[in-house]
C-alpha cells in the first residue's frame, strides 16, 4: 500500500515560519517521523512539497494507479481552490484532508475549506503529530480494522 | 494519564442510526476498541453519554482534576452550545473534538463548530475509527513524542 | 396504531400564557379533544409535556416500537435544535409537525425551523384546532385513505 | 357556509407532474374527496385553478361577500407575489394557506412564504390530504368548535 | 400634451381596502379629482388600472406615440417586475413612479422599488394627493418652467 | 400656516455642484420659486441650509410651535443620521422629505433614508421642482383638499 | 422534430429596443434567419411571443407531446419566475436557455437564473445568433451527433 | 418584595472560571454582597444556579406569585435560546438582565440577546458589581423612586 | 472624585419627548435626582448636553485630568460614531455607556452600539433611574467596593 | 480566422473523470470533433489544455496578433480568477466564455463566474458539443452574418 | 502651488493617543515635517484640524479657488460620512485620503472608506510618515513628472 | 540596503493594458524611474514580474536575508491569494502593498486585500508615482527619519 503525502504553499518553510502557530518541526523531520510510523505499518510514503496550485493539482492526477490514498496538506489552497477540489473528484481517491493548526480556531477565511466536501475526513490542528494520525487515518480508509 | 470520552445526543443510537452516514457499530462497540487501544497505549479511558446540554457541561466541569484530556463529540450541541463552548473555557483541559461523519461535507449548518476555537483541534469523517485517532491526539497532545 | 403528542417548552403554561397569539385553552384541554378525537378515529394517543430538549430527545427515541406517528409541537427548540432533527431521522418514524400560532408571520427567528426537512409535514396557525389536523394527518400518513 | 379553493401555477397538470413530489392525484380527483368531506361537514366548496397571477388576484377580490374563507394553493406564486398579499389583506377574508409537499424541505426560496403573514394559518406536505386538513381548518376558522 | 396614468393590482379595490393605509377614496374619485386639475393645466390625462404584470407591460408599450409622459402606480409589481423596467427602458417615455401610502416607512420588502432606477422620480406617501403631485411632476418633466 | 424648508450638507453649492446630477439652480433661485408659489398659495415660507447635522437637529427642534410642516432635504445626512431621525420623531410636526436626484438610481447606500419611516411621504428626483412639489404636498398635508 | 421558441415580455419591441444592448434585429428578422437554418437542418421550428407569464407557463404544458425541444428566451421573467421554472420541471422536455445579451455582464439581478437548474444548458450574449445557436443546441440535444 | 436571582451555565465555576474575563469572586461571595445590599433595602432575594436551559426555564415559571421580580444572568443560554424568551413572556414579571462581563465588548456572537427583547433592561460588564446595580434596578422597577 | 455626564442628541427634549418611550422626567429633573445621590455618595457630578458629535468628541477630550470617570448617553450617536469610540479610546478614562430605553428591545440599528467595545459597561432601559444606576458604577469602577 | 481554445484545469482528465457530469469524450475526440467543423467553416483553430492559472494568463497575452477570437473553457478558475479577467481585458481580443456542464445548475459557487463581465457571451450545459457552438460563435463574433 | 492639509476628529490629541497605533508624533510635529518638505519642493502647505463633521465639508468647499490639492485625514469621519464624499464630488479638486495608521489591517469597519471612490489615491499605514507621501503625491498630482 | 519590487499578473502589459486605468507607462519605464530616485537615495532596487501565484510566493521566501523590504503590487492576486499573506507572514520582511489605480475606486471584489493585514501600508492609485512613494515608504520603514 502506498500513501501520497502532498504539502502546498509555504510549507517548505516550516520550522522557521510562525512556531508559535505552524510548531518548530520542519518538513523534513515530520517526513523522518512519517516515514518511521510507516514503516512500522508497513505502508510505503511520498512526500512532496510545492507552492504552485497546478503542479498540486497535477500530482493529484498522477496519483491515481500509483498510490492508494492521499494525505493533502493544501495550506492556504485548501480555502481557494476549486481546481483542487475537482481534481480530487475527478481522480476517486480517497484523500484525507490534514492541517498543523486548528483552522477552526483561527481567522474566519480559514473556517472554510473548499476540498473538504470531496474528502473523507479533516484532521487540523495537531501540529506534526496531525501527518502521523493521517497517516493512520489512511491506512485505516483503505484497510479498515 | 486518564481520557474521558464524551458523547452528546443521539449518540446512544449509533449503530441503528442511519448507518449510510454513521456507520454500523454501537457506542460499545467503538468504545471496547477504544479501550483495547488505551491499554496498549498504557492510558485510562472513561465512556460517558447523555442527550442533556446541561449534564455535557457539567461532566466538563467534573473532568478538572480527574481526567488529563477530554475527547468530545458533542454531535448536534457541537454547532450551537455556547454554553459547552464556555464550559470548554473555564476548566483548562485540552479537548479533542471529534466527529464520526465528515461534518464538512453535510449541511451548511454543521459546518460550523462553536467549540472549535477553544478546542485543540478537530478530527472529522473517519468514521469509528475517528476515536482511535482522538485517543492517539489525546494522548500526544498530554505527552508530545 | 398509536400516536405520540410531545410538547416542548412553556406549553405548560397553555391557556395563562399570551392568550392573544396561543389562544384560552390548557394543554389539558387541548389534549381532552384530541382524545375524543382519537377515540371516534379508533386510535391510541398519548400526551407528554417537557420544558427540556434532552428529555425530547429522548422520548423521540424511545417512540421506536411503541407509536407509529409523533406529532411534535417543539415550541421554542423548533428554531434552534439539530439535537431533535437528528432525532427525529435517527429513529425514522414520520413526525407532524404542528403550531398553535402561524410562526411564519410572526418574528423572523420563528420563520426558520430546524426540523421541518426531516417531518413529513407542518401545521401551523390554528390554535387547539392545529391539534385536531394534526391528529388526522397522522392517521393519513399512516394509512392513506 | 362557502369555501373557495384557489389553484395556482401548474397545479393543472397534477398527478402527471413529478409524482414523487406531488403525487398521483389529480386536480379533479382531490376535488372529488373535498367535495364528499365538504357534503359530510355540510359546507358548499368551489373549485378553481389558474396559471395567472392577476386571475388569482382578481378571484381573491371576487370572494368578497361570496365566500367566508378561502383555501389557497398558490404553488409558485407563494414565494414571489406580493400582488396576492396584498389582494388578501385587502379583501379581508381568513385565507388557509396549502402546499401538497412540504415547502420546508425543499429548496431554500421555497421556505419564504409571502402570503403567511396575512394568512390564518399553513398545512404543507400531506399531498391531497393537505386539501382535506385545509378544509377542516376552513370550517374551524369560520366556526371554532 | 397626454399623460397616461397606469395602476397596478388591488388598486381597483381602493377606498374599500386598509382605508388606515391607503385612504378613502376610489380611483374613480382620484381620476376625477386629477382630471379636474389636469383640465386647469390644459392636459389630457387617461386612467388604467389591471391586476395583470403583462397587461401593464403592454399599456407601457402602447404609450409609445401616443402619450408624453408615464404616471405609474405600479402597486405589488413595484417591488419585484423586472418586466416593467425593461418595458420602461424600452419605450424611453418619462415616466413618474407614484405610491399611495410612503413605501419607505412600510415593511423591508416595500424599500426596494426595481422600476425606480428606471424613472425619473419617486412620490410616494401622500395618499390619492400623490396622484395630484404626479401629474404637477408630468407636465413639468414635459415642460420645465 | 407656515413652512420650514431646511437644507442639509453641501446644498450651499447649488448651481456649481454636478449640475448634470443637481441642476442648474442655486439654492436661492429655487427659494424664489417656492416663495413666489408661496405666494400663490398663501402660505408662509422660511429657508434655511447648514453643513452641520448637529444644527438640522436643533432647527427640527425649534420649528415646534413656530411651523406647522417641515419640507426637509437633508442631503447626505438622509441616510445616516438617526439623531435627525429622532428629532423628527421627537417634534411630532409633519416631514416631507424631498431629494432633486432621484436617489433610487443611485449608489446602493442612497437607497436607504434613514428618516423616511418617520416621514409624511418622500419627493426625489425632479431637480428643483422637488421642492415645489414639497411645498404643494405641506400645504395639502396641512389642509386636505 | 419540432422545436419551440418562447419568448417572453418586451421582446416584441425587439430591434427598436435599446439597441446597444439587444441589437437591430427584430423577432420577426430573428425568426426568419432561424427557419431558413432549421429548413437546412431539416426540423420544424415554431416562434411564439407573450409578455404574460402564464402564457408562457401555458404554452410549456402545451408543448408535451407536440414538441420534442424547446428553446425559452424568457427574458425578465427568467430571473423572478419559480413558475415557469416549476413548468419545465413538469413537462420534463429538454429545455434550452437562451438570451440576446450576456446577463452575467448586466446589473447582479440578472445574474440569477431562477430556470436555470432545471435547463438543459445556457447560451447568453450572441445577439440574435444566440437564437440560432440554440437551434443547433436543441437539434444536438435531441439527436446528439 | 421578592426578587429572584437566576444564574445559568458554567456561573458555578465562577471565581475560578477565567478570572481576567469574569473576575475572581465566586458566587457564593456574590450572593453574600446582594443579600447584605438586599437587607439594607427591606427586600428579600434568593439565588439558584443551573446549567440546564430547561431548569432555567421551569424556575421562571415557578416565580409567578412568589417573586416580583426576576433578576437573570442567563449567560451561554442569553444568546440562543428562544425557551427563555417564551417563558419570559409567558410569565409576565418583570426581568432584569445581567452579565457579568461586557457582551457588547467580547465576540460577535455576544452580541445578540435573545431575551433582551421582553427584557426591562439590561446591565452588563461591571463584574460582581453587576449585581448589586441588578438588585437596585429591580428594587426601583418594582417601586419607582 | 469627579464624573462627567454626558448627553447626546435630543436629549434636551427630554420629558416633552414620545414619554412613552423615554418617560416623562426631563434633563434637569434627571440632573437633580443624580446631583442628591451623588452628595449621599461624597462625589462631584457634572452634567452636559450638545446634539454636535464634535462637541461629545471634544467634551471626551476635556475629561482628561478633570474627571475620573465618564457617563454617557451618546443617545442616536451611539449607534454610528466612530469619532466617539476613538475619542475614547484616546483618552484612556473608564466610560459607562448608559440609555433610557432598553436599546437591544428596539429598531435593530439601535442594537449595535459603535462605542461598547470601549466602554467598560453598558446600562440600558431603566429610564431615568439609569442614570443613578450609572452614577454607582462609575463609583464603583473607581473605588471597587 | 485562427480561433484558440483554451482549456483549464483538470480538462486533461477528460473523458475519464465524473462521466455522468463531464461526458465521456476525451479532450482529444472533442478537438478532432472541432477542427473538422472548423475546416468546413473555413477558419483555424489551435487547442492549448493547462492546470496553471499563470499559463492561461499568459496564452491569453500571447493571442494578441496571432488570434482573432478565444474559446475559454477556463474550468474551476472561472469562479475564483482576477487575473484571467483582468488578462481578458488587457488584450482587448473577443472571448467565448464555454462549459461543457450547465454550471448555473450546479453547486452555488460555480454560479458566478469572475470572467463574464469581460467575454462576450457564455455557452454552459451542452457536454463536447459546448465546444462545436463556441466555434460557430467565435466565428459569428468575428464576422457577423 | 497650494495644498491644503485637512485633519479630522481626534487628531488633535495625536502623540498622546495611543502611541502603540498612531505614533508619538504630535501635528505640530507633523505639519513642521511637512512644512521643511513643502520648502524644499517650492510649494506652500496649509494644515487644519477640527473634530466636527461639518467644518470638514466647509473648509473643502473652502478650498475651490484657494487650493489645487487637497490631502484629507479624515481619521473616523472616512468610513461613514456621505457628506465629505458629496462635498469632495461637488468642488472637483483633487483629493488625497491619507491614513496614520494601516486601516485595512484593522476592525472591519475601517476596511471601507466612504470617501476613497472619490479621491486620487489612498496612503495607509506609514505613520507621520504618510504627510510626507501625500504632500509628494499631492504635488505629483498637480504637475506630473 | 536592498529593496524588492515585485509585480504579479498582467503587469507584463503594463502601458499597453487599458491605459485610462493603468496609464501609458510600460514595467520597464517605471523601473527606470524607480532606479534614478533609488541611486539619489542610496539604495539598491531589484525589479521582477510573473504571472504565477506560486512564483510570487516563491520570490517572497527568497527575499529573507537577501533584502530588507518588498515593495509588493500583487495585482489580481492581491484580492484572492492567502497563500501571498502567508509567505509575507513567514518571512517577517516589512512589505509596502502598492497599486496602479486606486483600488477603492473600482469594482467592489477589488476593494478587499487579503494582504493588507500584513502588510505595512497600502498605497493606492497614483499610477507609475505609486511606485516612487512605494520606493519612499520602504527607504522610510527601513530607517525612519
Amino acid at each position: 500500500m502506498k500513501i501520497l503525502f502532498l504539502n502546498g504553499p509555504n510549507l517548505n518553510l516550516l520550522g522557521t515560519r510562525q512556531p508559535e502557530i505552524y510548531g518548530r518541526d520542519t518538513l523534513a523531520t515530520i517526513e523522518a517521523a512519517v516515514q518511521v510510523r510507516a514503516k512500522a505499518l508497513g505502508v510505503t510514503v511520498e512526500f512532496r512539497q510545492t507552492n504552485h496550485e497546478g503542479q498540486l493539482v497535477e500530482w493529484i492526477h498522477e496519483a491515481r494507479g500509483a498510490f492508494q490514498v492521499i494525505a493533502l496538506n493544501a495550506a492556504a489552497y485548501t480555502h481557494t481552490s476549486i481546481a483542487l477540489r475537482d481534481a480530487i473528484s475527478a481522480v476517486g481517491l480517497p484523500v484525507i484532508e490534514l492541517h498543523l493548526s486548528n483552522i477552526h480556531a483561527r481567522e474566519p477565511f480559514r473556517h472554510v475549506s473548499m476540498i473538504a466536501p470531496v474528502c473523507r475526513g479533516q484532521i487540523s490542528g495537531f501540529g506534526a503529530f496531525s501527518y502521523i494520525l493521517a497517516l493512520e487515518a489512511a491506512v485505516n480508509v483503505h484497510q479498515p480494522a
